[in-house]
C-alpha cells in the first residue's frame, strides 16, 4: 500500500508556506509540525509583517503547537522545515523536544548544523534534502528579485 | 559625578523580573532592554504561563523592545539578563542586533558560550558575572524550593 503521508508529502505543505511567505514579501521559509500522521500547525517566516526578528516559521509553528496539543512538549512529533534551522530555531527545537527534523535545503551562513550542532534533543533524528531543489529554489528567486 | 545607570544598576532590574518569575512558579530568569539609559523592555520567563518552551524572558523582552522601537533591530541596544542565554536566545540576540550583551550568572549546561558562541551579532560586546551571586541565587533557591 502506498502510504501518502511520508515526507514528501509533508515538505510539500512546508513549501506551500513558503511560498505564501514569499507572497507577502517575507523570507520564504515555511514550516509544518506534525503528530501521529496530522499536521497540528503551521507557520511562515513573519519576521516583516510582525516587526519581530524572532518572528522565524519554526517558532511560530511551535508556540502553535503546543498549544493545539496544550502540552509543554512536542515528543514524538515532526517539524518540517523548508530551509535548514537557524541557531535560534534550533534552540527552540531543543527545549520543544521535537523527535524528528526534516528540512529541505541547507543553510551554510546561518544553519544550526555547523553554528549550534548540539541544539537539539540528543535523541532527535535529522534528515535533510527533501525535496531540497524547490525549498532552495524558493529562496533564490526571493533575493533576486529584491536585488 | 555618580552615574546610577551603570550595569549594577540594569541588572538590580533585572533580578526583580526574576523573582517576579520565581512568585508565579517560573523558571527564575529575568531580562532588560536598555536604549539611551532607558528600558524599554523589561521580561521574565513564561514558559509556564504560556505553555510555551520558547517563551523565556530574553525572547520576550526582543518581541517587546521592537514594537516599543517600531524598529526592526536593537543596534545601540544593550540586553542585561540574569543568567547566561541559552542557544535560542543567542540566535534571537543575533538577529535583533542587541550591541551589548550583560549577564549575571553563567549556565554551563544550556549556555550559549559553550553550545553557540557565534551566534552573537560579531560586533556585539559580552559582559558577565554582574550580581552573579545574587542571580545564581535566585536559581538555586528555585530548584531547591522545588525538589
Amino acid at each position: 500500500m502506498i502510504d501518502p503521508f511520508n515526507d514528501e508529502y509533508f515538505m510539500k505543505q512546508a513549501l506551500i508556506e513558503a511560498r505564501a511567505a514569499a507572497d507577502e514579501g517575507e523570507v520564504p521559509v515555511g514550516a509544518v509540525i506534525v503528530c501521529n500522521n496530522r499536521i497540528i500547525a503551521r507557520a511562515h517566516n513573519q519576521t516583516e509583517r510582525l516587526n519581530d526578528p524572532t518572528a522565524h516559521a519554526e517558532m511560530l509553528a511551535i508556540t502553535a503547537a503546543v498549544g493545539v496539543l496544550g502540552a509543554k512538549y512536542l515528543t514524538g512529533c515532526s517539524l518540517y522545515v523548508t530551509v535548514e534551522p537557524c541557531v535560534m530555531c534550533a534552540g527552540a527545537i531543543g527545549w520543544s523536544q521535537l523527535s524528528k527534523i526534516v528540512y529541505g535545503a541547507s543553510d551554510e551562513k546561518r544553519g544550526f548544523q555547523q553554528y549550534a550542532p548540539k541544539a537539539l534533543h540528543p535523541k532527535a533524528t535529522v534528515k535533510k534534502g527533501i525535496l531540497e531543489n524547490e525549498c532552495a529554489e524558493e529562496m533564490r528567486n526571493f533575493f533576486q528579485r529584491k536585488r
